[in-house]
């Protein structure tokens, strides 16, 4: 999860890295889904893996999505999508400084129960989130590190990660 | 699309042979995913293709996916997400005597300009809809007939299945 | 619940004088919101009387609401939102011949376990939805037929109208 | 919007508080609709006051309403319901210190460019928010003064207060 347009240079690049490694893990991408920031950076890096999935759930029927989605969920909830994609992520990565649309991803994550990967966050979201979510907040700087933390949350016998 | 519990076993039979048809066509089967009815069925036929890809939206968190879904979908929506379950699909095929859920489907996908297969639909429901939907509902009574009519629609130039 | 911009003349006088009877007897007036047939009508009617309540429920924060809604309650949703029509409804009345959003709104109720009134509805939304609906489905012809049909629910001790 | 059964006292009394002025205004109270923490007394405060009118949002079927609400609108969406709040909101407050479902509520109204008041909300939700909402986000000590600045947002022909 993270910014479409507003995304900065640093997390495009973190975004595209990221999908690259989740992709080589086999895991599936899901995303917003739209062609942007974010969004479009993470399953750019997944479809250079060859035999990579991805997952873009649209706000809108009208949005454009990313290229690089091979599954596209239509919702015409506009924000409310949020919840769902946060809903069908075994794990949420927030990836870059969040803005509105992030936060929410992420709070809405944490009322549901999953674990969120904070990814390169600044330290606003940081403080406001760690005491809310304790376990549930993991904080990683670089995306080989979050790959890490989620083979680790995987390999362990924990609830952390809810399927 | 087409009934849970409910279905007839002619109903379930016919999503079963509908899914493995789709599959077989290199198509992405998206059903509501539950793991009863047609849409257990329509997953089931097309897991028996190698490389077959099938998507389930399912209604809420704590609803069971068929276990042959690959991407499942969790929206918390109840029969809200029936909207999604039209929306993302490029055309939808109602298998079996409709039931209310069903219904609800058919009629949300002729509002957003989807075409509609009935397929082994009952007369009351044909009588309903065809006024209602005219060239965007197609009366089929087979599977067979229901993948011939979709890759007719696909050849031909019309906006009948709209991406 | 009705058309909106597709309904017929008949169908607008009878929901306008459908709000004027519910109105009448202190009921809630809720519809689509919309600004347009039968939402429109309904809610004008209700507003002929002195202290009636309107709730209008928009599919889009861009629609209009009627000028006779009192409380608008905006959900981005598009079609989705229909399904909180009906879950906030305690019987749902439909006017006038079924379009396709009227036709699952009806099936939402019903999945819903709601009593649905159809309204001078058509023979094959009747022929469709009784056998589905059973003694949750009722016809009536005139406003005045669903106003006493409703007094009649909330006299008995019966479920049918659930809170 | 606020805390359910996590509010701490201090959040409760300045809810009920806000209720109360709220109602004294001529202003609908709006508000997620449950009978638990601030909800349900920001419902209780504006019922103190003859003809206030409360209206409830609430995130499914089985959810239990806070009995002061008069109008309960039933979403059936779980925390999707969330957008909706602050969509029908004309100004969104946000009272005390915020856990994860109030946080969606202040980042989702900024995402939908409405003013959010922070009444009596903590450091680190001041801190994440003012970067991102800037004059959109308001913080306020008190129910009074939250009513004081809703009145000159009214004044202001400026578009704080998006209708």
């Amino acid at each position: 999860m993270g910014e479409g347009e507003a995304a900065d240079p640093a997390a495009v690049s973190a975004a595209r890295e990221l999908g690259r490694l989740i992709a080589g893990q086999g895991w599936v991408v899901l995303s917003g889904g739209r062609d942007a920031g974010v969004m479009q950076a993470v399953n750019a890096g997944a479809k250079e893996i060859p035999g990579s999935l991805t997952v873009g759930i649209l706000p809108t029927a009208q949005a454009r999505p990313s290229p690089d989605v091979d599954i596209v969920i239509v919702t015409d909830l506009h924000e409310a999508r949020n919840n769902i994609n946060v809903l069908s992520s075994d794990v949420v990565v927030a990836c870059g400084r969040a803005g509105a649309g992030t936060i929410s991803e992420i709070a809405l994550a944490l009322k549901n129960g999953k674990t969120v990967l904070l990814l390169a966050s600044d330290r606003a979201a940081i403080d406001l989130f760690q005491p809310i979510g304790k376990a549930r907040i993991i904080v990683v700087q670089t995306p080989t590190e979050a790959i890490e933390t989620i083979q680790h949350l995987r390999r362990s016998k924990s609830n952390a990660i809810r399927l």
